[in-house]
């Protein structure tokens, strides 16, 4: 695998690693407010979806899918987010984030100004589901073909 | 096709129509300083990518892959963003974005606070392009099994 000499992504896992497959490792974001925000990281560094090949592409999506139903199924959130932007960063990876109602920036994006402070109860809730979510998040991206 | 009372992506096309297909509609977003901005909309009502079955995320993937792949064909932008976001409209919609080093956002995303005006000028030159892009893009979306 090619190493870009400066990319995060690259150079380093970029975040609490939950899984690391062939293709695709799972981090959790660790971003304050949001407890349950993933990524999805392309391993090879490839600044667009677009330039993974078809197969790849769905083997990327399925991984984003399985963090998605993850967090749908334990965590009843209010809606899933996902984004690959990279424009600072351009290696692709997916953000998978869990929004609620209460949490600081609801409705607007995450990358929009936040709205009030998030409820710390609320997110130490949701931290506390976070292994058994995870556990069971390992376990379908495993059986992923990658 | 079940349309649900008051979501504006089941009761309107959304933006300028550019394709209709039997399971996705491609619009142009005609967000101001944003020339190339689309948006892949899933034709049947559904809030998250993974109420799709495994079939239609490909099909739709697809379908914002050839968005893509027209944009950076066309005019080489700095940057694709994509999203699914959905907070306040939740009917499944893929945001396709062509960024720019000069546009007001960058490299911020669009949802964030704008840094600058956009150059008229660059955004009239990306708008003259469109009408061969769209062609391009709607004769590819129409090999797509949809």
């Amino acid at each position: 695998m090619t190493v870009h000499p400066g990319c995060p992504f690259c150079e380093g896992p970029g975040g609490r690693v939950v899984f690391e497959g062939a293709k695709v490792r799972v981090i959790h974001a660790e971003e304050v407010g949001f407890p349950a925000f993933y990524r999805v990281i392309w391993r090879e560094h490839a600044p667009e979806f677009s330039d993974l090949d078809a197969a790849d592409r769905v083997l990327c999506m399925e991984a984003v899918t399985v963090v998605e139903q993850c967090l749908r199924e334990q965590l009843k959130p209010t809606k899933i987010n996902l984004a690959a932007l990279g424009n600072m960063v351009p290696h692709l990876h997916w953000h998978v984030i869990a929004r609620f109602e209460w949490d600081s920036h609801f409705p607007s994006p995450f990358w929009a100004a936040a709205q009030r402070a998030a409820p710390v109860d609320r997110v130490a809730d949701v931290q506390a589901l976070l292994p058994k979510l995870e556990a069971e998040m390992v376990r379908r991206l495993a059986l992923l073909q990658d």
